[in-house]
């Protein structure tokens, strides 16, 4: 849901889509970097929103791990989209309340109300959800760790082509299915509880008490578990005052099944998260622990399954706020707030330790070049100047249209500086920084002069319009291969000073990487202009991108320093 | 509460007081701007948690209204923080269940339990709520507008000194208990209802049905509401299925009283805020509107007190997901939670056409050079050579003590520049900058040289303690008034460039204001560095601070242009 909810964004964002006629005029006014990315953050909190029923915890999650930096004026966006998820979510319930749409809206607007259930605990409550808390951290960080061997794996598969993939899909579901069919025949039957609220055996729907090869008034707990959908089975394991329906084999088994077969989906070539086999499996480690510690604590195994989960969603996701909002709106249960916040930050802290969240993980994995929030402290070692990476081209104010198309044929360069140069200026002077996508445009409109001068920067915004230069969709803007030029026109020159961004942020060469990496960061940039410290020298030094915070690459350049001899480096110091 | 919890902070922020014998060792790593910061919005976060009982919607609170800026390291500090707060909540509100705290601990930890109503709604319902939304907000803008011209006459009075400071008080204490006292014998009398859950008239105790001057059986609605402690009256307005509790003319007395009380009481000299009178006024409002549409609304009147109260919160302090989750966690009533954030949207989106939130209005009037997360549209047009403001100040590498003496004795300057010259170097060239207080204790150590010659940094390092030039607690720091030097020192030297930070930002003076605002802004500087765009002249122009970036500076700077100008300007370009 979540990624469909970007995705939906991500066409909104690009002005629709042409090829099937799905496009508004007013959605180019999202044609820029910044609407974008918001607009996807959006998406994201709706898609949350709307697969939790959980409006504010959508809003957190979107802030918390989507969005790469924060606004107010985001926070304002987000939460009006989830508003109107809400509004049409309960609409949409209210309406199926007759039962006319499938399994959708089962259960109103709170998937697992648990709001019924009087909590109190006790000291010896506390140190038994502390233990939960702490072996769900490691539990969490286990999960963390087999999954990227996994997904390195799945990803060696998925490369091979769509028939790997589809075999790849067809083995992890015939070994789910197995498991669903073959463990439940491992347990034995249990006899219906006499004042059971529901139909038991349920037969020809989702529910508790399976029946499953058992005598009639009798239930199969495993295939409870296994044989109805994730909903209804997190629902039985958050179920209080059930104690004794699962047999503690059962709930073993089907807690070692849930998390292997959580590791193996995720990565084959299926729509499937993360959330719910994660609530799923930490459900049943919860209601397992809750029921062996049924000695020395009073609290029910249902809400231990509720903290349960609470600690491997902390464990694994690493989220705080958002998972904390996100099962209170699942569950309803306000009274429990204090306990899954403290279980929460427990499995966090434990986790922490050994590697770092899940998504972190796959952002690494797939090899995006994502900068944290926070400087390396090796960076604190190295200035600007030191990454720089060559060789570096820049334009001159009024340049030769042969050597931009050449310029931008051999690299694959997104941002060039410009700069005016003798005669134009009496030394050297950086003008600015042009970026790809507007050169193609200025060229495809071949504003061509014959001599080198300056033109008035009014005559370009005559010939091209606001929109001209609007950020095309993804796979849409102009390629230099799509461009020809006659041999007269690669003679010619064009004016870049009208489309250069003149006021680019900059750093001197000296700067501290570290300093320069937190202005990166905080301001969302592409591109950052290294300068020299010292004159008589060529205006501009080098550009900074992405690429070159990354660990990687900063290892590549100075090979006989490791980050961790950096890091004791810089504690000793 | 809020302002408690960030005086606590500040208090360890600084290193605890020497003075009561308050300090602890390992408070000196707080000693710095940004973990004293850290700690002040955990502080408020805590205030927040304890005082409404709502853990999530304090961090949310923080993060929203208090932090000037976001990491997800504070999120994490502030989640642990209101954690804690919550877990002890929790264990003293157990500890006190039986009464023996007073009014303290009543109602658990949830304040207005709301949850066992059920809630469906209709489309009337929902034109009814939008009504009661756009009316909310513009009671709220209303409420700010109001606020603020009180607090402004407030503020002279208050400024004359303490009497005039009790005079009010006492003037305000006295219109109040007029009004609490003299009110409710306008209102005639109900027969208790036959079906009451409590006891009615209730006797000796805050709770509901008061009895008030009327016979055995019958009780005083707008005492019921006067003569309760606020949380009661606010219980009371939002309790379901006592449609008939009170007239309307008691509900629109109390209305008016409490809004102006409200208006009044905020800003004399008693610890009082903002949050409950805004919901009660709210609250009041909401069962009014409630009350008249019931011919077209189906819903209860106490769910419409509830979003009454999120309409004048959304109004007054235009904060979103915080108000929400405090609701949510107020109320516990998260079928509510799509009509709250409905309401929330309308009422903000109404007020925010008159005026800005009200801790917002606040800080301008108190003069605090604020600067918005963004920036202003007419930023645009000017660069940061436009607005930096001289005479500059700058120091050599090697300075002669009586010029830095004579230099922080004339100006109150925090930040100067360091420029090295010939001999030096070659030719004149930035060092970085020293900050006023890091100044004053190299001075303090007299570390002076007879002949302007560079120093070896390390030996700075061995006179100086790492915690030497730890930011001092308020009013704590050294100041320059007591140094005292002969005049034989100040005839030294003192080498600088240990002191300087050598990485400053900076910006070229042709920047564009608005990315200069941005970057000052995100990174949350408090000097900027302006350097000059062409060589040969000095490597400094001038230092922006937050004042040079207030739209009252830089008017005075360019007062043929005012804001609006510059609005339209960039709309028409």
């Amino acid at each position: 849901m979540v990624h469909t909810g970007a995705c939906i964004a991500n066409l909104l964002g690009q002005g629709g889509s042409r090829k099937y006629h799905l496009t508004c005029n007013w959605l180019r006014y999202f044609k820029n970097d910044r609407d974008r990315r918001d607009l996807i953050t959006c998406g994201c909190a709706a898609g949350v929103a709307a697969a939790f029923r959980a409006p504010v915890g959508g809003v957190l999650f979107a802030l918390e791990e989507a969005a790469s930096w924060w606004r107010s004026a985001l926070l304002w966006r987000a939460f009006f989209t989830t508003a109107v998820v809400a509004v049409v979510l309960r609409t949409l319930i209210e309406f199926c309340r007759s039962g006319k749409c499938g399994l959708f809206g089962q259960g109103g607007l709170i998937m697992f109300d648990l709001s019924s259930t009087v909590a109190t605990y006790s000291s010896p409550d506390l140190l038994a959800i502390i233990l939960l808390g702490i072996i769900g951290g490691i539990f969490g960080g286990l999960f963390n760790f087999l999954l990227d061997k996994i997904l390195r794996v799945y990803s060696i598969i998925n490369e091979r082509g769509a028939p790997s993939k589809i075999l790849l899909t067809i083995i992890v579901s015939v070994i789910t299915s197995m498991c669903s069919y073959g463990l439940p025949w491992l347990a034995s039957c249990t006899q219906c509880p006499e004042d059971a609220v529901e139909q038991c055996p349920t037969v020809g729907r989702s529910g508790n008490y399976k029946n499953f090869q058992c005598p009639p008034g009798y239930y199969n707990g495993m295939a409870s578990l296994f044989f109805n959908t994730n909903d209804d089975a997190i629902r039985n394991l958050f179920s209080t005052g059930t104690a004794t329906e699962y047999h503690m084999s059962s709930l073993f088994i089907f807690f070692v099944a849930i998390y292997c077969l959580g590791l193996v989906t995720y990565g084959i070539a299926v729509p499937s998260g993360l959330f719910i086999p994660v609530i799923l499996a930490g459900a049943t480690y919860g209601r397992i622990v809750g029921t062996l510690l049924g000695s020395i604590s009073n609290l029910d195994p249902g809400l231990f399954a509720l903290l349960g989960a609470a600690s491997f969603l902390g464990g694994t996701m690493r989220m705080t706020v958002s998972v904390c909002v996100i099962l209170l709106e699942l569950t309803n249960d306000l009274q429990m707030l204090p306990l899954v916040m403290l279980v929460l930050l427990i499995s966090k802290t434990i986790a922490d330790n050994f590697n770092k969240g899940v998504y972190d993980q796959i952002v690494v994995m797939k090899g995006l070049p994502y900068m944290e929030a926070h400087a390396e402290p090796y960076m604190r070692h190295l200035v600007a100047g030191d990454v720089v990476s060559g060789p570096l081209i820049t334009f001159s104010g009024v340049e030769k249209v042969g050597d931009i198309v050449t310029a931008l044929r051999i690299t694959g360069h997104n941002g060039f500086p410009v700069v005016d140069e003798p005669p134009l200026t009496e030394v050297p002077e950086l003008v600015g920084l042009v970026i790809r996508s507007h050169l193609l445009v200025l060229l495809k409109g071949k504003m061509f002069m014959k001599e080198p001068v300056k033109m008035s920067g009014s005559f370009v915004m005559e010939r091209f319009g606001a929109f001209d230069f609007a950020k095309a969709g993804s796979g849409k803007g102009l390629k230099i291969e799509d461009l020809y030029f006659t041999d007269e026109e690669m003679q010619m020159y064009v004016d870049l000073h009208a489309i250069a961004n003149t006021s680019p942020y900059t750093v001197v060469e000296t700067m501290s990487l570290a300093k320069a990496a937190l202005l990166f960061r905080e301001l969302g940039l592409r591109h950052l202009l290294v300068v020299p410290k010292t004159p008589y020298r060529p205006p501009i030094v080098g550009i900074l991108t992405r690429h070159d915070f990354v660990a990687e690459h900063i290892h590549d350049l100075f090979p006989s320093l490791n980050p961790h001899n950096f890091h004791s480096a810089s504690m000793g110091g």
